[in-house]
Parts: C-alpha cells; sequence; structure tokens
C-alpha cells in the first residue's frame, strides 16, 4: 500500500524548554496537530499532495502563533510583506510571490499562480493586481495587527537590526521568533509529492528583502523523482546554498536516501561551507520523510496512514 | 600558468542569419566585442573576476541592442522593471534584484547589495530606496525609452500575451528579441570565478513578474569548487529546473565535466523533463568554459589570456 505522509514546520530557532511556559506549549501543540489535520484529511479522500500541503499551510498562516499569514511580523515600515510558494513534484509546477501585502492567504495566492498563471514568481504591487483580479481572498491591517509582533517592531526598528545579533535585551524578546516561517511537504496516495512554504520574512526588514521562502531550489523545491523539500531558517545561506535542490540533486545524482541528503546539507553544507541556521522537513515518494535542523529546535509535525501522528518542538 | 577567461551572453532566441542584416551582425559584432574588452582588462589587470562580469554586463546594459538596462523592454504599463543578479564563487556573496525601477546599471545595484547588506535579494521599491540610499546611480524614462521598444509593446500590448507563441505577426516584429537577457561568467588570475546577469525581462510582463535572471541557482550561480553559470532563455521552466544549480550539481555530485553537465542540463533536463528554450554560459575554476543552447541562436562571446577571441551568433 502507498504510504500517505504529511510533514509540517512552524519555524526552527533558538527554541528551549527554559524559555516555553506550559500553556504555550500546549497552544503549539495544538496548532501544529489542526494543520496535520488539515492536511491529511485531504490526503485520506485521495486529494492531491499540493492540496494538502497548500491546506496544511492556509491552518498555520492563520494561526497567529507563526510568522505568516495572520501572524507575520511587521517591516520596518510597520507593514506586512508576506512571501509563499507551493511546487508539484509531479508536474513541476510551481508558484510563487514576495513581498505581497493584504493577501490573507499567501499560499492560496501561490496556488492560483500555479493555476491561472503562465508566470512562476509574482511580486510586490503586482503580486496584488494577480489576487485581486483573481478574487483571492484579501484582509485589511487590522487583520494582520497583533500587539505582540508590533511591540517586537518597536523594541528593535531604530536598531537598524533585522535579526537578532547579538543584542542580549532583543534577544530575550524574539529568541522564538526569528525564524517563525511555517510549511508542509506531503506524499498523497498515488506517490505524488508536493512542498509549500510561507512566511513574514524578518522583523524591521527593509528594502522589499526577499528571503529563501518563495524561491524554488532554495527554501521550497519538490519532484517525484527525488523529493519534496520547505525549509526555514536565515534566508539569505538558505539561497546560497540553494538549500532545497541540493537535497534533491544529492538524491538524484549521488544516489542519497533523502535523510542521507538532508543530513548531508543541514549539517555540512549550511554549516561548514555556507553558514546558514534553520531546517528542513522533506518526503519522497514512497512516503518517507525526514526533518533536519541545526538550531536548537524546531517546531514540527507528522502523520501518516499507517499510525505515525507526532508533534515535536525540541531535539 | 592560471588561464582567465571572459564569457558573455546577449540573450537566445530564434536567431537566424534570414533575419539578420550585415550592418545589424556588425553591429551585434562590435557590441560583444566591446563587452570582452570591458571585462578582459580588468582581469588582466589582475582584479578578481566578480568585477570583471560587473564591467562587461554593464557595457550589455549601456547597449540598446540588449534587453537589459537602457535596451529593457517595456512591461505591460509601460515601464521598465529590471531584474539583475551577481555572484562570486569565492566567497558566496550574492546580490539580486527584482523589478527594479530607475536604476541605470542594475547589475551595479546588485553589487552594492553584496558590498553593503546582509541580504541577498531586494525588489521592486524596496530595492530603490536601497539604490538611492547607497547613491546607486539613476535615470529618467527617457533614458530607457527606445521607439523600438514601445512599438514592441503596442503591438502586443492588448493581446495578453507576453511571448510569442504562435501569433505570426507578432513573431516577425520580436523574433530575435524574445530572450535579450545578457550576462558574463569570468575565471580570474587567482582561479575565482564569478557570474552576472540582468534582464529587462518580458515585453508586456504584468503582475511584477520574476523570471529567472535575478535567481541565485536559477538563472545565476558561482562556486569555485564547481562553476560559474549565467543563464538565458524561458525564465519559468528554467527557475523549475534550477538550471544554473543543476549543472554545478552534476559537476560536484556526478564529477561530469563542465561541458558534460551543460549539455545535460541544456538539452536534457531542458528538453525532456521541463522543456525551456533558452542557453547559458559557464566557466570553472581552471578557465575552461562552455556554451551551449537549445535554441537557433544566442548571441555570445569568449576571450581568454591564450589567444581565444572570438563573438558568436548562430550554431
Amino acid at each position: 500500500m502507498q504510504q500517505t505522509t504529511l510533514v509540517i514546520h512552524g519555524g526552527a530557532g533558538t527554541i528551549v524548554p527554559e524559555d516555553m511556559t506550559p500553556s504555550l506549549e500546549q497552544a503549539y501543540h495544538q496548532a501544529l496537530q489542526e494543520a496535520l489535520q488539515a492536511g491529511n484529511i485531504l490526503l485520506q479522500q485521495g486529494k492531491e499532495a499540493v492540496l494538502a500541503v497548500k491546506a496544511a499551510v492556509e491552518s498555520l498562516e492563520n494561526n497567529i502563533l507563526f510568522n505568516a499569514g495572520k501572524g507575520s511580523v511587521f517591516t520596518h515600515k510597520a507593514e506586512h510583506e508576506m512571501d509563499a510558494a507551493i511546487m508539484c513534484g509531479k508536474t513541476f509546477k510551481a508558484g510563487s510571490v514576495a513581498g505581497v501585502k493584504y493577501v490573507k492567504n499567501p499560499i492560496e495566492l501561490a496556488y492560483a499562480i500555479t493555476q491561472k498563471s503562465n508566470h512562476v514568481f509574482l511580486c510586490s504591487q503586482g503580486a496584488l493586481d494577480f489576487a485581486i483580479q483573481h478574487k483571492v481572498p484579501l484582509a485589511g491591517d487590522d487583520y494582520f495587527f497583533s500587539e505582540f509582533r508590533y511591540n517586537q517592531l518597536q523594541a528593535i526598528k531604530d536598531t537598524h537590526q533585522v535579526s537578532l545579533d547579538h543584542n542580549v535585551k532583543i534577544e530575550a524578546l524574539l529568541k522564538d521568533k526569528k525564524f517563525g516561517t511555517v510549511g508542509a511537504v506531503a506524499c498523497d496516495v498515488n506517490g505524488n509529492i508536493a512542498a509549500a512554504t510561507s512566511t513574514g520574512g524578518m522583523t524591521n526588514k527593509k528594502y522589499g528583502r526577499i528571503g529563501d521562502s518563495p524561491i524554488i531550489g532554495a527554501g521550497t523545491y519538490a519532484n517525484n523523482a527525488t523529493c519534496a523539500i520547505s525549509c526555514t531558517g536565515h534566508g539569505e545561506p538558505f539561497m546560497q546554498a540553494v538549500a532545497a535542490y541540493d537535497v534533491s540533486c544529492l538524491m538524484e545524482y549521488k544516489g542519497f536516501t533523502l535523510q542521507q541528503a538532508m543530513q548531508q546539507t543541514v549539517h555540512q553544507k549550511l554549516v561548514h561551507q555556507i553558514p546558514g541556521e534553520g531546517g528542513m522537513i522533506g518526503v519522497d515518494a514512497k512516503g518517507n520523510f525526514a526533518m533536519d535542523f541545526n538550531t536548537a529546535g524546531m517546531y514540527r509535525g507528522v502523520i501518516t496512514n499507517n499510525g505515525i501522528n507526532e508533534v515535536k518542538i525540541y531535539k
């Protein structure tokens, strides 16, 4: 029997038990479990992997706990500019958006691009134009506003920092928020695989910065012959390392298993060659899965049709 | 002695002798030769590969014959939105811009990102903000205006086409303009390599469409251990194929030579797996070079410190 598998992540970073309260930990577990259910119900109905990853990511986007969709961090201008991508491993169809505002679920816009456009990658105002024309649901500033995120911005707005660096005060505030990107990968009942990733980027980002999430090959990639990958972490090194496609090539050209390939990329390439903190999740077309990270923790979960159903935060 | 090599391209497409006049052909030859000289003079002074590819691409951007910088095509809104990327194979430093207006030489902005930003990829208004703040030279609409490009836009503006498809009338007008992206790769006297790519994208493009040129791994990539690659062609399949990094991985993980790897990606992957018309140029750290395309022609040239100096258009 073909194994169906859905794997999700809600970001990697300095996530350690000492900083977590029981109620917050429970909230994360519940959010991850909801996302697993949202995607898995489609897989068990025989739906395509690409629809399962879209549903799982939408669930995470709708949860204020994660830095994507509703919970997106504020840019330097106190706006929300979101990135997302989705790719089908059977058809290689891909859709990406970067720097888009007012779109309630950026992953839905990325999916609409795969269905209604000859392009792969749309950005900024143009991506919003496309969303409006194709009736992708929008939401106003109030939907995206949260006091927590706004306070994050105020704390670092005048520091010209976009990430934590070594400022202890800021680090204490943001430590589990550095990499709040969400993502999902799935293998469906027909052995087709897909990947999806969505993010609000970095608090206080400027200059229309794009990270790895919407870049096909960097933060998101899917190919039935190898793997479907969704990354989370420090976007710049993940782009320079072409991290997601690196895993695929290690499988295709070097004969590595998914787990061997991910281990190589996350713990060798992203440590020794192009240092970048973060992690990734992956599946292959047999439903095998992997979740790996070089940080203290990664919000993650996996569900299969043969009894696996778990969510984890720490190592 | 270390071989220094500079390779450039000015786009691939349906470029056939029947459509060319002797004077136009001569103009292309001269433009390519100028770009080779602009980069090679730096290599012969012992300068870094990344500076040589920047100089060569700037020369091509300044020439109205190519779809980049000054010669960029018009978007649907009769604007110019340009993409560019540069990457150093020694340090993995990379800079990319997408959808930027008013920047005279987008490759100079991409280079400034590698020098003055912790980010890799900036887009749209934010990228222009960065350019202004860092005094990257700007130019007004009149600099980018050309009657030829404007007529191109008028001819297809209401067809909702962004490329040629099978409309004969449009094809006659645009046939050698489909892929006018420019690029350069170089190997310097120290065996360091680099790649740069710049483009105006597709005539009549909408929705802030981003192509492969600024995507690290798709249209542009450099790694001293393997190759430096700059692509030109139909951006969407090149993105889905992660074309530039595919060549690198075939070298790193399968032991292919540069020429074998490029042959595999251009004539196998981009023909049979993810069909995409176009071509690419590459060098390795020994100064070996390759130029390959699956179209009728590609404007291209190569110069080395051991006697090779040629420009070509057709197969």
